[in-house]
């Protein structure tokens, strides 16, 4: 597998990249930071969890007004039309910034899954799709979701989706059932894209579409959140919701029906990506947790942090950190090189390792701060219910196993075969 | 170490014993099971989550009363004067089936911290303070609360608590902070058994000392619950306590001043075995769960159970779950034979040992369910989340660790010198 | 899986041998232990690899012939015709004290895998078989080896096994290759079980025979030995062998024709039990070298043992030895109650559990030595070499993890068949 | 730490190296692969273990002439003033080529220890001891030694180096004794540098010298070989050597008295970028060798390769390697661009991190291969004990943890105390 990767080894930053990464942390610090606190104050105070107090929208959009005009806007659509947008390596080490602050990735527009959702209209939405959806998207005016896991069956092989979709006229009528649907319980909230099964009769991976379905159609029902241990990120939210007889235009099925799993590798390596790097983030700061809770407080006469093993916990966290890091920017640039689909194996990889290895880091945070720390004093519980959570989103770890190692059986046998006729 | 030990090695139940384990096994099932679900929708409809459901506390009564009709009451106290209770080698069993529900430990008057704060009155009680306090707890009419930890020091090294009680006339006055003070929220919680500084000018081991503090005594201020990864237990709740000026009578200390550690070693290792024992009964369930979820979808063409390496998972949970049950027991019939104080090495190996373990194999068991499994459609997070509790709780792992290593290195001097000496 | 093993948890030695393990201890350290170094040293000097040096077998055999006086002989053989040997529970306890000394086993014709033919001839052997070769075994005057594992194929599906044996008149003729015979190098060496194929048409677990080849047959070639990790662990062995058109009479074969599985259940278990209870005298020894070396050597100011996590890793290592001892002590317990056949599942967590965990103790320990700890100036490099080679040895990890989960599979079904059918 | 590192990602070979790993690859299997296996059965037949056989230093040498030919010669040499050799980056791709070929760096004369006392002597050595020793090493005339390990302290600790050596007239008079100095046992050593103590009175780093000792100086005792895992890796060997008035010129010692540290750090952050490159080879081969062995055997209906975890295992093999290779790049990196002393700290990760893992990954495929993987058929028990070697030669792993922790503190307060000053 190495040889074919040698040249994508230039993990560097880009000259153009590089004083962008600065004005982001600079932002984060001087328009994020000082208004986080108040932010979450104001959201104790709300009445209904599935809203916004007053004054709490008021002070994200001022720091999102900020980062826009400052140019610090929708980093993540790398090559966009738009013109806009960076390199998916540049932006890499931008997200690991953005993985240290809960507000910051939306101050820049660039929060999941609109990030998502925004890439795949703009590669394969038609203009008028472009013009209802991805405009507003764009401007940070909107939120949106994607539905795609399913209550009742193994969404991790996406050939058991059965939430279908049935031409009826010019309607497509939907019915059936989603859950842990992200950012859906956001009053603003508009636009989901769904996948449904709309041709059970054709070939395995042709069953499948994309459907633009707005919140607001009738037969669209939140049932409730659904909990990450005990937490229901209000008012993001992970919805459970049913589609009972919902009817949505046929134009509104995205490049055409049969082709929902070819969007699926538009989407799926970026938001990867995305949050692996932000995992990275998440992982720094657990680091730092870690030292300031170990250097300040005392037991059986000495600092907790030079008790038992704790200092080759922290060894072990900041190898593992720049470990992942690497393969998080060489993932990002065989997407730059590679494209989306042939870049899925280094995809994986990182799926694979980096969420799996940032709880193992938060964890040993946590065992360092004693009871506090998984306390609402500390941002660490949260940290790991998140990280934990990704090891299911976007695929469980198990099925990015699987996709690695038959790639390196498969780059195996391919090398044999050459190897046994004579490398001449 | 082995040596000593060979002798402890008959880990069977006590023929008195079994038909009482059959007997719990049949009041979960026909008293506590039926009860459960309806219990704990009754609490979702309470407006003031520190209090319980008109009807709760009625449902939760009944399956007490029979329980203590048939017999099934107070298991936890070995040796006692009353008669009542069992050896710890046959509570140990029962305390496994008990971890598997988590109503029945309290229907059969058997949960934390009550047994504990039991424990210690029936030992070094007044004969008044028995009569105020112990004769209500042990019919199960109210319950008690056990305040040890502080938020400002590292309580793992108990020496650092700093909660003062100063003789002020006849009355102790109390200030200080506690929190993780769990069963503090529950309004039956009527005392409190407190842990203090009285006497800063002593040697190390008697500074301390553990005082009898009503709840409703003046100063006595809950400032709010500790959440444990976002949850916050209520009504029960691990709270946040604040003690300003709080007057207690002189008498109201425990065995007498400086007599803290003491007591601890009286009240700690029963209470670590308990909560192992039910650590396995937990452990038992997310087993079940992992094999029920994996036999009942499908991925890939194959049951989920048959998929990489969860067949292994199950194997390897199915061993340690075997190896913790026989150390939990070896470690009850070692308080049995040789005392709570002589057995606490092998108190603090099951407490190093288990939770940590009950962690894993709870944590596989939720991989296997997808997201489902971090839900609340799932007690798997909530099951997580109380294990790796419990790493914290009587004692971070660490400093068992510690405890169990000294012991080590000193017996092996001592066998050396032994053995330099000659064995004749 | 609990329930039915409550019954099987008095795991303390018999008052009848506690006696003998004292003895066996006693003899140990004075007639193995003074000899050890010597027999060893001799060694050294014989040119023949596959030979004893002249005295060593004189010294050998004066340790044999003491612990045969004193009673000290025989003990594996559990419910013997001939009135020797101790129950499976009570011979654990010894093993463990075995394992800590490399010449004890055979001192006391305890080693393997002479145990295990030893079982097998007593159990399904003839007269005219228990008299040519049963009886001089049981004298300790002969070695022998068994014979399964095959190079070309995976034979931890037994079903792989290729060695045929035919019948040409009233002759087998066995051809075929075998390897890892471990033994077999052994100039004592007189006689071997050779598991090979003799009904390939029958149903699958019928195909299969033992035969019992002597060593001198013509047609049997020792190819050479196999090594362990660079050992070849002469004169002993692992050896190599290949069978050509090898002539042995018709009533050679064990038990009759196509019983070949039905033995192995026979002798799996006690060989199984013997090896991890020796493992766990090998741990205890691995973790009084680390304290020894930890508490012998300074760096960095402080002694080794209080460097890092040091600390931690001895009362590991402390815990993981008391859970596997009790572990093997039920397995052997299971035997005596269940039998062989039935006590299969606790042979195997057992034989999944011990060598892999002994393997890290041991590994944990040459990391506290330095460089030292994988020289021949220290037992440890071997010792590791052997667990490592347990791992494989009576089937692989992997095979055992299988048995396991299968087993707890089916149990699960079986009470949730019974649980939906009610429990009345 | 990650801020001063961003600049280092560029980890791609340069346009100039890339001819010169094509070129590496071909020799290997033009040059090196035809004769290896003929090597060493030559090396079979000899009868003095710590000399050459007839023939072997003929094929070995003929390969070397060929390298050194195409210009492949040297090249773990950065910024040579001879202008031979590569930046440690570029070199870092080719080590790991020949880690997976036993014969191959020496082939390109980049064999240990020698590279690492070339590089001394072509930094520090006076224009004598290059003439003298340096001009016969890079022209791979002879070989070489470094003597800093000793048996009876802890030389993990460097200050404990308590081998002495004493001017007399014009002479060092060394006394002490040193164990496991690889490549002592070649017959074409002829020359070691030897840490000793030359100023017991001087602070504590400046009291140790490195001197230059012929193998033939008189007092030089070679006492044996070192055993790894019971292998003598004759006749490289790893000696242990007594010094008894070993008498040599006062211009014998390197860069001055007292400089012994300032030259490790010359010398050690090279040498085990190296070691982690063919780490990493030899990973990729064992990965291979899994992947092969399980495609090539059945058992219970299955290719090995199919059952229980093996394909996890294989997906988590791959991505541990990129991961590997990716910090071991940047360490070469951070060197060229930081120099070997700034660098440190990420020569300690990749030492910490990769021989550790090069052992579990190996250890894996091991298990895979059944018994036939530690046997002399497999060169996995070989590669095994040598990478487990590792995690002691130059510091075993918790020396390079606690290094990396304390920089880690040491940054988290830099920073700290920065950031309270303000960023302005």
């Amino acid at each position: 597998m190495s040889d074919q990767t040698l040249d994508m080894n230039n993990l560097e930053m880009s000259e153009k990249a590089k004083p962008l990464l600065a004005a982001v942390t600079k932002h984060i610090r001087e328009n994020v930071d000082p208004i986080t606190e108040e932010f979450y104050r104001l959201g104790e105070g709300r009445t209904d969890r599935w809203s916004y107090a007053p004054g709490q929208l008021e002070l994200l959009d001022g720091a999102k007004q900020k980062a826009r005009e400052a140019g610090l806007w929708n980093f993540f659509l790398p090559n966009a039309e738009t013109g806009e947008g960076l390199a998916n390596l540049d932006y890499a080490y931008i997200a690991a910034e953005l993985g240290k602050s809960p507000l910051a990735p939306e101050t820049l527009n660039c929060s999941a899954p609109d990030t998502g959702n925004m890439e795949v209209l703009e590669r394969v939405g038609t203009p008028e799709q472009k013009e209802r959806w991805l405009k507003p998207l764009l401007a940070g005016e909107i939120r949106s979701a994607f539905a795609m896991t399913e209550p009742d069956v193994a969404s991790s092989d996406a050939r058991n989706i059965s939430t279908s979709a049935v031409l009826d006229g010019d309607d497509w009528v939907i019915n059936g059932e989603k859950f842990y649907i992200s950012g859906a319980g956001d009053p603003r909230c508009k636009i989901m894209i769904v996948m449904v099964k709309t041709s059970p009769e054709a070939e395995t991976f042709r069953q499948q579409s994309q459907i633009l379905v707005p919140m607001d159609t009738p037969g669209v029902e939140i049932l409730g959140p659904m909990h990450v241990f005990g937490h229901d990120d209000a008012p993001h939210g992970h919805m459970h919701i049913r589609f009972t007889d919902v009817r949505v235009p046929r134009e509104n099925v995205l490049w055409g029906e049969g082709r929902g799993f070819e969007i699926s590798q538009v989407r799926l390596g970026p938001g990867r990506i995305h949050h692996c790097m932000r995992s990275i983030g998440s992982a720094e700061k657990a680091l730092d947790l870690m030292i300031e809770r170990g250097l300040g407080r005392e037991a059986f006469g000495k600092k907790i942090i030079d008790l038992g093993k704790n200092m080759e916990t922290i060894s072990r966290a900041r190898i593992d950190i720049e470990a992942m890091r690497l393969m998080v920017l060489k993932a990002a640039r065989a997407m730059d090189v590679l494209g989306n689909k042939e870049a899925r194996i280094w995809v994986s990889m990182i799926k694979a390792l980096v969420p799996e290895k940032a709880c193992e880091i938060i964890d040993a945070s946590m065992q360092v701060h004693g009871a506090t720390g998984m306390s609402q004093w500390s941002p660490l519980s949260g940290m790991y219910t998140w990280q934990r959570a990704l090891r299911f989103a976007d695929g469980p770890d198990e099925v990015h196993h699987q996709v690695i190692a038959r790639a390196e059986v498969k780059a195996f046998q391919a090398s044999n075969t050459r190897g046994s006729k004579g490398d001449s």
